[in-house]
């Protein structure tokens, strides 16, 4: 590991991220214009394709022996191991976001060495907000380097947390996210895990939760996450699993502890 | 009204609204490099007087006949009458935000006219957008003409309601927010009526449903709203009052008077 230029790789990676940035901020102008906004469905698709295909041709040419995870599989294969050089990537977060808002979606790119996040950029392409981080090496919003993340009480956090997991989710409902909704200061909800997972990293969310999140939805926030000194782990308190479909609670350390001993294993 | 120079009273309210932009963003910046975060409460209660005092001064200085509404009364006394030209302002809407976010927060100011909305300014701060209208003149972010609002189906729609009002609303849950929150393609809540607003009348959100505003919580929001033909009520469907709480819901048409119908009423 220790022979593999992660700066080099990171600057690439953002150029990468920043041109596939250009080429979604023209096709939202582009389809603006010409066509009327009732088949934006189909858009969200061809875009989403045709950035994991930029992403693709990049990572081949410059790092041929590199492995890919997206929605589509791992360049076509069934991926089981975390062994090698693996970049998972997100090209549209906040798909839902992209179509109706043309706002407040992101690109998420990860670049994980046997198993361990490396590189983590999350890039909100309208408000031209990169997060990024090298492991090792600190967090970053642009140039702006990110403070370490300090501990909130429960009573004056700012939660992300989106109303549909509280009326979807019946179960629960009683036993967790209602006493916790009442005790937090605020909820908010933003529309893409990747922004969320940022937003905590930079301290505007002292948490966020989701119930039903990919790989490639939290592998770039997670790298960011770590470098500020935030928790991340299952809406349990357990570890999570790269290469599996999760439920997620990120989180300042204490409040972290706090809301997964108070309000999840409550019962 | 007819001899009133509308345009001037704009140039002069949006000219304000930047300058005060700058105080605040400048506040900010000030206080996270020399004082500890933990005194930020008294940030806000400060910096929500001063730029309240700004906007006094500048109307007293240019209009003495204006009248001003905001939370300290109106001018020291207590409002009673719509008549004559009102300024109702927010100096900071979603103070939970700028004081945790540094982000997310605006200044909303609208100058009222024998209780009818004339001109409608939201500025967000940090991301630099400013939503304007002039009654009868079109809606407008920044320099880009704003669209008229056109009909979305409840399951096609984002509606703007955060988490806190299901669970703090335990009598409605069940007959109201619950089945909608369900219906809906997806919730969303950034934490200001104001910018929420904005967004519906950008198009960004379908609708944004809210239990607890002030009139300087919306007044602004609902010029802008009227120029892209979107509705106005509170929850129940009834009009608004202007020098009231209120509980508010505003949306595209068609969809407001479905969730209406269909969600609201239908018990």
């Amino acid at each position: 590991m220790k022979d593999i230029d992660w700066q080099h790789i990171d600057r690439l990676a953002k150029q990468w991220v920043k041109e596939a940035g250009g080429i979604l901020k023209e096709s939202l102008y582009r389809k603006i214009k010409v066509e009327s906004k009732s088949n934006q469905d189909d858009l969200v698709t061809e875009m989403d394709r045709r950035v994991e295909q930029y992403f693709i041709m990049k990572i081949k040419e410059t790092f041929p022996e590199h492995l890919f995870l997206g929605e589509e599989g791992i360049m076509g294969e069934e991926i089981s191991s975390e062994s090698g050089t693996i970049w998972i990537i997100d090209p549209i977060d906040g798909t839902t976001n992209f179509v109706h808002q043309q706002y407040n979606f992101a690109i998420s790119v990860a670049v994980y060495h046997d198993g361990i996040g490396m590189i983590g950029i999350i890039y909100d392409v309208m408000s031209d907000e990169l997060f990024h981080a090298i492991r090792g090496n600190g967090a970053f919003l642009n140039d702006q380097s990110l403070d370490k993340l300090q501990s909130v009480p429960v009573e004056k956090a700012i939660l992300g947390l989106n109303a549909g997991w509280i009326v979807d989710n019946e179960i629960n409902e009683k036993n967790m996210f209602v006493p916790l909704v009442r005790s937090v200061r605020a909820t908010r909800s933003y529309g893409s895990a990747a922004i969320e997972i940022a937003f905590v990293s930079a301290g505007r969310l002292d948490g966020y939760i989701s119930l039903g999140l990919s790989p490639w939805d939290f592998a770039a926030g997670l790298v960011i996450l770590h470098e500020v000194g935030g928790i991340a782990s299952t809406i349990d308190g357990n570890p999570l699993q790269l290469l599996e479909k999760n439920t997620l609670f990120v989180g300042k350390p204490g409040f972290h502890e706090e809301v997964i001993s108070k309000y999840i294993k409550r019962g």
